[in-house]
């Protein structure tokens, strides 16, 4: 480890929540490590990237023999803020009900970690990090981001931060393939996986869905070929479109139906217009409108690019199960009834893969009508869950001595 | 009827397919009617539209006693070449596969009429024809227009083509929607329904996707708030963003696996761009771009915006089964097992009300893994449903004697 540097930056005192977004880019207020050149990131698209910054945050305490660390990842538009507010927003971070005293992911217990991913606009290198070989955001001229790349540069962290195994990888949907990656290229260094709501490969169905998305931002004008940097504007219009698609594709049509079904957001009469006059169609402008402000277009399309190109089989012969092979790791697949964005029968493709590799797995699909964003919401099976599927991890953790690599199944 | 004008243009010879599209918005090939200022159309969302043209084709011979016709209705972005090529496009008509000699719909034996509906762009009056109080394209001083609305005109069609009543109304999707609404507003007119892929109402998700592409409509800078025929431009970007979302929605998750997975487009090797590498990246810009050419953007808010509309309970107190109360006409209700945008559950819903209501109802699940698009396609269990449902009307109609209202069911 080449002496990265490490910092904790105070309040800026900007004012408005896209500025604050942007300063967050560029000096996020979480802890953050900066690899210089002597440990360059090789990237699956070719080429090395350096320097490169990773921001993180981290709950609970590491205890003595660095054994009780849980690494969690964020899902597309999340961020290193797990279990403390966005200083974007404000609001609690997307996996408070998850993780903290005495949670699901107790930090009483371990000690967790959330890094930013790769590509993405929390203060992790991406598309709007300055070029130091132009002196100006990078936009397209960042190369393009695979969950490989973002896991190969999450292990530089956990080894900046001494921990050689960790107790848990955890994630939802792009976070559930980070998980997965990490459980498949690292297996000496993954006690145990939690994988939710995700699936090995994204479907064509899922790249159809992304690339609707990615063709809304760069038909902005606004978008200026990704240079939008330069321009003092941002494509606001064509990103809250693609937010807009993806968002009604973490819904079941169940949850829309309850939540919003027909209803007219200001009276009961029809008002014959295009303006918003659905609720569902006020509530999409809403979830358009604030998700702008806090995220950056160009990582939009990074990120979403990075779940298309991932699978995981392609790398070892189109065999999933031969990336698991030999996993000592103790696997728990979650799925939720009603996501059809990654559905159940993903899922089951991954626990397949498991079985036939001979990996300990549990598989637990939840009944919820809340589709895909079940897993970001309180769903009490769901959290007992993972909270027992840890417990089980941890007493055989305990049995088989820490950092043994001859894990018994108890 | 006071003296509507017909016609039947001759080619044109105008050269792109976009200006093809925009001469025959207002100047169609097909056949239309004029209707004038003294049969205005009254609109659900106040006031009344006239003068108003309805461009409409027709297939076969009507018999002597008028009671051979069938009135066909197209879906969101189809025209009235149900069954001849489109002179837009050249193609096959879009339905040629189910009407013609020998066919499901078979026109040795039936008179089959198609029109274009009110809002929409090849010939019948929309947001692209003349307003003539301004001289100038309506835009988005055309009213809205609803389902009813667009079934009201096609009542004025009917009357002046001489047929009391029809002996089918047949539709998919919003088709449907139009043949559910001439049975309950005018039952006395229609013998048998077909309702294929439908629902008797558009779902919270439906309203969201809809809403979706027209926001991405309305993005584009080009759109100029709906005058851009000032402007010389169209608003292609958002409109070919709005066409490929919904695209996503016609096709099941099956079938775009089966016909795309994730093969990439010209390599066996990642490229690791923006570009559309991905082959299902390309068959989607190819639909956006060639719906671009042919299709107004403004007509793409006003269908969409009647679909989310259309609730045809909700005239009836909420309850479905009243619309249809007392009804002699017999009807055949489909759907497709892997239609997820008009799926079995609504057509169930229609079938319990036709039950309720005491009528005559088939029902028929048709197994494809073609999504809601099975209904365009060639699927022989289909189409023999079709043929059978036919056949089956008319031998009970001519048991029961044509124009007779006591229809007896054999």
């Amino acid at each position: 480890m080449n002496s990265p540097t490490d910092k904790n930056n105070p309040e800026t005192g900007v004012k408005s929540r896209e500025e604050r977004a942007h300063h967050e880019a560029l000096s996020p207020s979480s802890r953050s490590v900066t690899f210089g050149p002597d440990t360059p990131l090789k990237l699956d698209a070719g080429g090395e990237l350096s320097p490169f910054t990773i921001a993180y945050e981290t709950y609970g305490s590491l205890n003595e023999d660095h054994s009780n660390a849980i690494l969690v990842f964020h899902a597309l538009t999340g961020d290193q803020y797990a279990a403390s507010p966005s200083p974007v927003t404000g609001k609690p971070g997307w996996w408070s009900t998850m993780i903290g005293p005495g949670k699901p992911i107790d930090t009483e217990r371990y000690f967790v970690i959330c890094s930013n991913v790769l590509g993405g606009c929390s203060g992790s290198t991406g598309p709007a990090s300055i070029n130091p070989a132009t002196d100006k955001p990078y936009g397209l001229d960042l190369p393009v981001i695979t969950v490989p790349d973002m896991v190969r540069a999450q292990t530089m962290l956990v080894d900046y931060l001494g921990i050689d195994k960790l107790f848990s990888v955890i994630g939802g949907s792009m976070g559930g393939m980070q998980a997965m990656q990490w459980a498949a290229a690292y297996p000496e260094r993954v006690n145990s996986a939690i994988l939710i709501a995700t699936a090995s490969h994204h479907s064509s169905q899922n790249i159809a869905f992304y690339e609707v998305g990615r063709q809304a931002v760069m038909a902005d004008l606004d978008w200026h070929g990704g240079r939008y940097y330069d321009y003092d504007v941002t494509p606001k219009k064509g990103l809250a479109v693609a937010r807009m698609a993806a968002h009604v594709t973490y819904m079941s049509e169940q949850s829309l139906q309850n939540k919003f079904g027909r209803n007219l957001q200001n009276s009961t009469e029809k008002g014959f217009s295009f303006d918003a006059e659905f609720e569902i169609e006020s509530y999409l402008h809403h979830q358009g409108m604030t998700f702008v402000d806090r995220f950056d277009a160009n990582s939009y399309l990074y990120v979403t690019r990075a779940m298309d190109y991932f699978d995981l089989a392609a790398s070892y012969d189109g065999q999933l199960a031969k990336a698991f092979m030999g996993t000592k790791a103790r696997f728990c697949v979650v799925s939720f009834t009603s996501d059809w964005h990654f559905p159940t029968s993903a899922s089951r493709t991954i626990v397949h893969a498991l079985n036939a590799a001979g990996a300990s797995v549990s598989f637990v699909e939840i009944d919820s009508d809340k589709g895909h964003d079940a897993f970001l919401l309180e769903e009490p099976e769901f959290f007992d869950a993972i909270n027992g599927f840890l417990h089980a991890a941890d007493r055989s953790n305990d049995q088989s001595g820490n950092h043994d690599d001859t894990e018994e199944r108890s």
